[in-house]
């Protein structure tokens, strides 16, 4: 029923009434309240909807952080279409595939630095062809008819209204690749307010809330704490791309409450921050040099941090350690939005104490992967969406993650997935066979090693091997070592990655 | 989608997994672990379906608070019924006509202290006379195939997972009298857990929640609370009926957080505390005995306790204090499940300012009344609820509660609302208590009169009151007429508005 209705769209409706003048964005010199952001997003949607985006469609986003995030997500809602942030590190080759899997109908485009990999991308995807393109102007607000703020500005104010239904797609983002190439799991309106609802409530969310989106909005870490802001009638600081010293004056100006961060960007923040005041944030205790400049939470909700296992399939996090920390490998509760299962092979529920895949159903899961039906069906058989990582419950009702069952590298808070850059190193002419393993790293958690055969009679060494790499995946995800052999040992289908951990020191992977 | 679902069933479902052995409820003797309860869920739906309840059939429970209530809702639940507690308190006749209302498929029942009554209505209510009656003995556990415990006891204990949705209707609760007669609100699961997820982040309700359930569980301010310890996994503690004396001793005895009161409830358990200790209890400042004995609520979340505005037709709140105070009269602004809108009689949106009827939409919002279609269409038409209240929008975003829309006097075109005159009038301080009714206007239509109780003492004059209600209000809403009355007759918590209209010449109201 209509009644019943509340979707993105309508949580901003109900801010500009609620909160017209409140802060709802600090983006570089834009500061806009509720009502100019809600405007904004109208003025966007029937740009948008004019360049022919209507529902069902995608719309792309290629760029560093920016309200132009938030406002593209609101915008396609508002048209029942979905908006797909790309991972603007990534190659050429890597946004080509993505325009191409997704075939959007607009375009949402930065150049600065990265404008050469978005323009020959553009040229290698022909489903894009079609695509109304729109350039985001990050040193000066250009206003052309190409360029965002004169798309926008000469549409009308009016709201097109057009998201009655919560359940439909509204955000995709990709992530796991499971056959060796990334896939756009779609998320719901429903989905996306039902996981900050549980936010708010296990971060004690305050409506004054402000979070500095300092890492990047097309991960679910960062977007599901910008959407509790939104939530809640806060505000979105945003970084474009992650600098300390600018996060550091950004917190004392804007009296941030939250960031998103790991180890090394809260040392490099605490580094970097020279006299500005940290205070105003409410984080986790983390090193001394940290902890002496921001207000470390005490209670057991703030001090387990946002500790727990999740994944972008669920909307964000499954479980939270605020909910029941377990012991070593504890990875908490469930969020009350949801159901666990730990499922055997053949997708019966096990025991406590016995290890199987963590299924789960409930209002934060994600409405599958756009384009995917054969792996869509395999995900949610039997009606519990299968996440592919293992776990454990405890007799306490606790939940403990094990590992992936595929398995995955993880580098400075990166997932690399070997099976990703495998592919990517066998399409070099003169490799033979490759493998992909983690080694433990100091500073990064694991770091990318590859183990590789050559073709026969080929001279390749490990630096034209990491070039390649390069040319075709995001920095992070290139092997940081390579080592040649006669031949990658196999078990089956996949490489024997057991002997090759203990071979060449692999370890460390999440959940070991 | 299935791998969406959470229904109230589902959340039970989870916690017999993540807290098996911890406390759902005490009740008397009774204390069940999450197991128990959804053990004893199970078997009461699988006596239930037995019995021939079904998707859709209503449950009806008359008698006091007990576990079996929870048990009762849950179990309907499970096999997509609706459980609806009516108020023990009624007479035979209002009894009478709730069967009559209902239709039910089963009746659980008491017999101590209301025995004659139900056994009358019973007798008067041909529309229950196929219902499976089933006794709810309080002073001993009975275990006879008509006795409570023993209907459930001999019913397996397997789930019968026939909650699959959750827009469904769950629970009913009898509410306004819209024509001389209560309508019975049906609330899915989906509303209720929307609503218990706000209450969980307002009140900051943690997973060791312990709620005493010390107001009627036939009250939507009762049940909001039980579901919200339910969905956090906390316990839910029940006390028969209120007892002052019990509920200071089940407050130490059970560490009790919260409970359902209000001012005279709360004087009483000070009252009786004698040497238990309250301090468990974190509730809002109320009088120095009372503050003395509990934990006072200093940070503005707790301080504003559940102030707000709301209704059973909402799930229970629809605005709360806690996210912006207002002014004199103001209800805060509304939680984050839901819009409101100032609707003026054409159902539009009025600006800030302009006072109009509260309509609202969101997750919270109910399913309609239990057989009543006509007034459902009325209730809905625009999609917006129609709250039957009257209230504005203040400049920042908050909104003021006037009172009840009711009646309306229509002046010169301009609607004037009783309720609202009446708040100016009773704002002076010589006023005592007004009421203000419509008297027919050849030229007017109607013409706005007001009767008047002064202070003891005070010897303001028609002319004074009418200068204070311009000074507060539009002038086509002062009174033109002032009646000055010993009393202001009451009928409950309005004026008596007949008695009135009768007396000063009342009447050509819209619509009559």
């Amino acid at each position: 029923m209509t009644v019943h209705r509340l979707t993105l769209g309508d949580v901003l409706r109900e801010h500009r009434r609620s909160r017209p003048t409140g802060t709802a964005a600090v983006d570089g010199p834009l500061r806009l309240s509720y009502t100019e952001l809600d405007d904004r997003v109208n003025r966007l949607a029937n740009a948008l909807a004019a360049a022919g985006v209507g529902r069902g469609d995608r719309v792309c986003y290629i760029g560093r952080n920016s309200v132009r995030l938030q406002e593209g997500l609101l915008a396609a809602g508002r048209l029942g279409a979905v908006f797909v942030p790309a991972n603007w590190r990534q190659s050429a080759d890597e946004l080509a595939f993505v325009l191409s899997d997704l075939a959007p109908a607009a375009v949402l485009w930065q150049s600065e630095g990265i404008g050469e990999a978005v323009r020959a991308a553009r040229g290698a995807a022909p489903e894009a062809a079609e695509a109304r393109w729109v350039h985001c102007a990050t040193a000066a607000r250009e206003t052309g008819a190409d360029e965002y703020e004169g798309f926008l500005a000469a549409a009308p104010a009016e709201d097109p209204d057009g998201d009655g239904d919560g359940s439909l797609p509204v955000l995709g983002l990709y992530t796991a690749a499971f056959d060796g190439r990334p896939s756009c799991a779609l998320l719901s309106s429903d989905a996306l307010l039902a996981h900050s609802a549980t936010l708010l409530w296990l971060r004690r969310i305050e409506p004054g809330f402000t979070f500095l989106n300092s890492g990047p909005l097309f991960h679910v870490g960062t977007v599901m704490f910008n959407l509790a802001a939104l939530h809640a009638g806060g505000t979105n600081v945003y970084l474009p791309a992650f600098d300390a010293a600018e996060a550091a004056r950004l917190i004392e100006a804007e009296r941030v409450d939250h960031i998103f961060g790991f180890g090394p960007m809260l040392d490099a923040i605490a580094e970097a921050a020279g006299g500005h005041d940290l205070s105003s944030l409410h984080f986790t205790a983390h090193s001394p040099e940290w902890d002496a400049r921001i207000t470390v939470g005490t209670d057991p909700w703030n001090a387990s941090g946002m500790g727990g296992y999740g994944q972008t399939e669920v909307g964000g996090m499954l479980t939270f350690l605020a909910l029941g920390m377990g012991g070593a490998g504890g990875a908490g509760r469930p969020s009350p939005m949801v159901q666990v299962r730990i499922a055997g092979p053949d997708g019966g529920e096990l025991p406590p104490g016995e290890t199987g895949e963590i299924t789960a159903r409930g209002r934060t899961l994600f409405s599958g992967y756009h384009g995917r039906p054969e792996l869509n069906r395999r995900k949610a058989a039997g009606g519990w969406h299968r996440t592919g990582d293992l776990g454990r419950r405890e007799p306490d009702g606790t939940i403990t993650f094990i590992g992936p069952r595929l398995r995955m590298i993880k580098t400075g808070n990166e997932n690399v997935y070997p099976a990703e850059v495998e592919r990517a190193l066998r399409a070099h002419p003169e490799i033979a066979d490759a493998a992909v393993i983690g080694v433990p790293d100091e500073r990064w958690g694991q770091s990318v090693t590859a183990v590789v055969q050559r073709e026969p009679g080929a001279a390749l060494d490990a630096e034209a091997v990491i070039g390649h790499a390069r040319s075709l995946l995001a920095s992070y995800k290139k092997p940081r070592r390579v080592v040649f052999v006669e031949a990658v040992p196999r078990a089956g289908r996949l490489p024997d990655y057991a002997a090759l951990d203990a071979e060449h020191g692999g370890g460390g992977y999440p959940g070991e």
